[in-house]
């Protein structure tokens, strides 16, 4: 499991066509470039606005995952995508402040196909660039005046507690004695759910939404988190580089907590027991990766995996239909959740 | 210019005898103990509650320069400590999220005469660690429910921003092409000045009092980092490592934004030029920075930083008594900034 980003393309088109992007990315640039100048040309490197010399680029800035769902979700309770564009700016930059201090702690040299920007500018000035995208995203929450300020600004701090969390807890199991399913799904509800869950509930926060609509959103953010990162971990290990846009197995190769291996060494079995052998010995080759899928697969891990990760889009839906989001709103959502953790296109 | 630490032992005794440290550091220990567990070790190891083994630990906590002020300023305003206590302890912990992410930059291997986080957890663990002190302080002022909420998130959320600015700033000074005496004043606005006026202002958001107030407290805070700076650039090079508890003439030899070097560059004559072109040169041994010293003080320097140092906290002092504060308040303040500018035991 290593740190989910949505690249690539295509993901805001789905949604109220362009509505998103334009939306957002425009609030996401001027925002950046207000940084001091330093921090703007690396934070600007990074959201793909220009290359590694400040000029103008066409990279990809990422699918802006969380700022669609935002936007969704504002419809689902009434509100105009405007309403939440500051916050749904501020929750990805919050998102790409933990991309580029991932990048350094797990010296990953690509990122959206790309040199990361620790690997063009120095880990040091990633580390500054890294803070002020956090900084700046809880910024932008404080300051905007609107209904729910406080509330949202509450949402968003936890977000940002809860990633954090979930990144040390997975940093320690991946040093010392390995997780458990149970510490999985902790791990994942922190450092993958809470920025969703953050997504679906600011605009109910926003339209002063009862308990119990927060409440459904909260659930439908924490089961789309598990189904997105396991079906993450299942493509890992059996995707197409060409379509995940990460090398083969960097995550079992890194030793993250990733569930179809987890399912398969809690299955035990001989498969399992050669598993559990292969996976401590720490081995890193083409040949000691694929036998870690095969034995994965052999002991059931990857079929686990797979039911579960639809087990939790189920249930994300189920609690979707129980916030009473306009129709249309839902049903918007509804293939968003759908794309998000299937990578459709 | 480094960034700025009052550890050692002594300053908070001052004010209130033990009031600051027994209404503060409570909080701060409290807080940072309900981090997820790796965090809440490499956070507790920093602060010096905690040694590498989490056990508990004599060290020094620092001198809780910050939360001093915040805590005289509240009393000057008719408020009690307690009411600013969660805003002093969340100030600590965002110029120690400062601290524990300048120390990986700067490869700083001492923070407090023991090893930096970053050195006995590793820089992973350690950018994680000054991520999660961030989070936690903006997560501590937002959900705290008292008056001028708002007022306060902003504030704190500006000088987290303006920190952030004046790091990279004198990075990208001490990387490339040399600062002027006027970019030096705008770094250490942004890197020193911000946490201290927001330890003043804080009360007075707290308090609702009026903007002239504020003004002159924000003008108290912006004189009194700079006098603060300064002073400690003067020490850096002619101070006794055994008061400073810092190498002698580190800042000069990572070519930091010095004042008294800069102060003699632009004085010109023969020891200005001879000195600029060893600046240049980038030579650390002894001798270099011997010379550079000297150079520095036969420039004029040294006279030049002192004359400024002194005539910024007299700045400091005349913005203070334009708030209009409690004169026993007042007086507390005044000593303290004595304290803090000269270091006097």
């Amino acid at each position: 499991m290593s740190t989910l980003d949505t690249s690539s393309t295509g993901l805001a088109a789905l949604l109220s066509p362009g509505t998103v992007r334009s939306t957002v990315l425009p609030v996401v640039r001027q925002q950046v470039s207000a940084l001091e100048p330093t921090l703007a040309r690396v934070c600007s490197y990074h959201l793909g606005f220009t290359d590694e010399h400040g000029d103008l680029s066409g990279a990809a800035n990422g699918k802006l995952t969380r700022a669609a769902l935002m936007t969704a979700a504002a419809q689902g309770v009434g509100l105009r995508p405007e309403d939440v564009r500051s916050q749904a700016a501020a929750l990805e930059l919050l998102h790409n402040s933990t991309l580029i201090h991932d990048d350094i702690i797990d010296a990953d040299e690509l990122r959206r196909g790309r040199p990361a920007a620790w690997k063009v500018f120095g880990a040091s000035l990633a580390i500054l660039a890294g803070d002020a995208l956090q900084a700046l995203s809880l910024q932008m929450v404080v300051d905007d005046p609107g209904p729910g300020r406080a509330e949202i600004s509450c949402a968003f701090a936890e977000a940002n507690r809860l990633v954090l969390a979930g990144q040390s807890r997975e940093f320690t199991v991946r040093l010392g004695s390995g997780a458990g399913i149970a510490e999985y799904d902790r791990i994942v509800e922190e450092k993958t759910s809470a920025l969703l869950q953050c997504a679906l509930v600011t605009p109910a926060l926003r339209a002063g939404s009862p308990e119990h609509v927060l409440a459904a959103l909260r659930g439908a953010g924490r089961h789309l988190g598990l189904a997105f990162q396991i079906f993450n971990d299942v493509e890992d290990i059996w995707g197409d580089p060409a379509v995940t846009g990460k090398p083969v197995r960097g995550d079992i190769e890194r030793r993250n907590p990733s569930l179809p291996v987890l399912a398969a060494l809690s299955a035990g079995g001989p498969a399992g027991e050669r598993l559990r052998g292969l996976w401590q010995a720490g081995g890193t080759t083409a040949a000691h990766l694929q036998e870690i899928a095969d034995l994965t697969e052999e002991a059931g891990g990857r079929h686990t995996a797979e039911q579960r990760s639809r087990d939790h889009l189920d249930s994300a839906l189920e609690h979707l239909g129980r916030a009473g989001l306009t129709p249309a709103a839902s049903a918007e959502l509804t293939a968003l959740f759908d794309r998000i953790v299937n990578r459709t296109a």
